[in-house]
């Protein structure tokens, strides 16, 4: 079975794996914004720890309705736009499409399923370090890998042979049952690094190796597992520790949050803090901390 | 009885009380630390919205070896002095006077009781808006109220007569009897808006009318009513919303921790933030959210 893929987002993250589909000889399609032009005349380029590459020749749109219908569609753009989703899917999804999409946040699945009834959604979190850093123009830092999970519809055949596809362009894919722990546990540290890197302008290894943030960062992660496990995430008890020797060996960075409000651009907010907060509010838990960022970041997006 | 008085950091607050006492005939002795040799020549000048007045013959020290004993010692530095006040004190109590602390914070009278035992402590808070704007020249802009109570010693008398020297000067004194109460109430606004001040960068009335902040300090709030209550403090089901309201009609302004850290000098996190929520936590309750904005101020202030 040979899938056609729709990218959607072409920035740090769909420029990444939908080049490295592409460079592997798998048929994609890619939706650009402002980019459109200029990787038409010139192709994508992608700077890469694993090695450079540049395609010359890449299936570019400028406009959704443009695109033919895809077996897959990898969702790569902010959750900020989920609410043009819908609008943007219309045409390219067939009856056997399976969405895909790799973003932050909690409840986005969901979301989607209520406007798309019928659609087959997987769920997937990117490790990985990587930016646009100018038209067409992708670099990839560090790591790479996907965690794909199903969210609903029949796919679990096309599932497998999208882990197939990206294991052949070098991208290693886990292939999950559960995604409300996939989900959850990337909150364990998306939830501490990207608000707090905001509000407190820092880089990640500011707030892991000064002793109060470090701190925060721990209890913050905790509050996290707690509302996690009182939403029937599995998530261990050394999870936490974990996270953070990851983050000590990292190379210090900005979360993509960080990397948003300094360019002014909106913040996942709704996704990765007020979604979660609600969520496991309906569980019985209160998350108080996460509360406090939440309501300083959007304290900080209005008035930016 | 004609208390004699000495007033340690001749800041905002003690420029503006202890020159209000001195305008109106009372015994006056004024610690200087930099402006000293300023107001021995130029005297002090306070400009007031209850009318400016300016003293010309100030009884200034640079020194508090060189003081007088004084029945009277009014506090009015920053508590990130105090581990400096007893050897401050030494020379200048008397077997009866009574050392007032005009600060803010929690557990700062204890402290000083631990390290002079036997001397009489009252606690004081001031409901002003002062600033020290120059070398010996002192701005009021607000308000002006100070509220006491005795935390040791046999001083209810000396008590009484501080608070009828206060009137005679136009300086309002209520006079409580469970300090306690007056110190958490006080927290109750201190904790939300100095804190957010500094880590958002914002003036009272940004997070005044901001929806989501405006929710934080009124959460914030609700949890320094719940900790003092658990500490055995008195304190009113609508005290919150009163606050609010204040907040509403005051000027805009930055309270002294965002124009401590502004100005590059220690702020106040211990008495302030760290106190209370250990206190607190002594007695079963756990500050969560301050705890948020604790951790956050101390990280400020090791980056500053």
């Amino acid at each position: 079975m040979a899938l056609s893929y729709a990218i959607i987002g072409t920035g740090g993250i769909g420029g990444y794996y939908g080049g490295c589909l592409a460079k592997f000889g798998k048929d994609v399609h890619f939706l650009f914004h402002s980019d459109y032009e200029f990787v038409k005349q010139y192709g994508l380029q992608v700077d890469s720890v694993r090695g450079d590459f540049h395609l010359q020749s890449v299936q570019a749109y400028g406009n959704s309705s443009e695109m033919p219908k895809c077996d897959v569609v990898l969702v790569c753009m902010k959750t900020t736009n989920n609410h043009l989703l819908k609008a943007i899917l219309s045409s390219i999804v067939h009856a056997n499409s399976v969405v895909v999409l790799i973003q932050n946040g909690l409840g986005i699945e969901k979301q989607l399923a209520d406007e798309m009834p019928g659609v087959s959604i997987v769920g997937a979190t990117a490790f990985i370090c990587t930016t646009k850093i100018g038209p067409g123009h992708v670099h990839h830092a560090e790591y790479g890998s996907l965690t794909m999970a199903k969210y609903c519809g029949e796919c679990e055949a096309v599932l497998q042979q999208i882990a197939a596809d990206f294991e052949e362009a070098g991208v290693q894919v886990n292939v999950g049952d559960d995604l409300n722990s996939i989900r959850w546990k990337k909150l364990v540290w998306n939830i501490p690094y990207n608000g707090l890197t905001v509000v407190l302008n820092a880089e990640t290894d500011d707030l892991t190796f000064n002793p109060d943030t470090r701190q925060l960062v721990i209890d913050l992660m905790n509050e996290v597992v707690a509302a996690g496990r009182a939403c029937g995430a599995k998530i261990s008890d050394t999870f936490v520790s974990k996270m953070i020797d990851m983050t000590e060996k990292m190379t210090p960075y900005s979360p993509s949050m960080r990397v948003d409000y300094d360019a002014h651009r909106p913040m996942e907010i709704q996704a990765m803090y007020s979604n979660p907060i609600q969520i496991a509010l309906q569980h019985g838990y209160a998350m108080k901390k996460t509360e406090v960022v939440e309501k300083q970041l959007r304290f900080l997006a209005q008035k930016r």
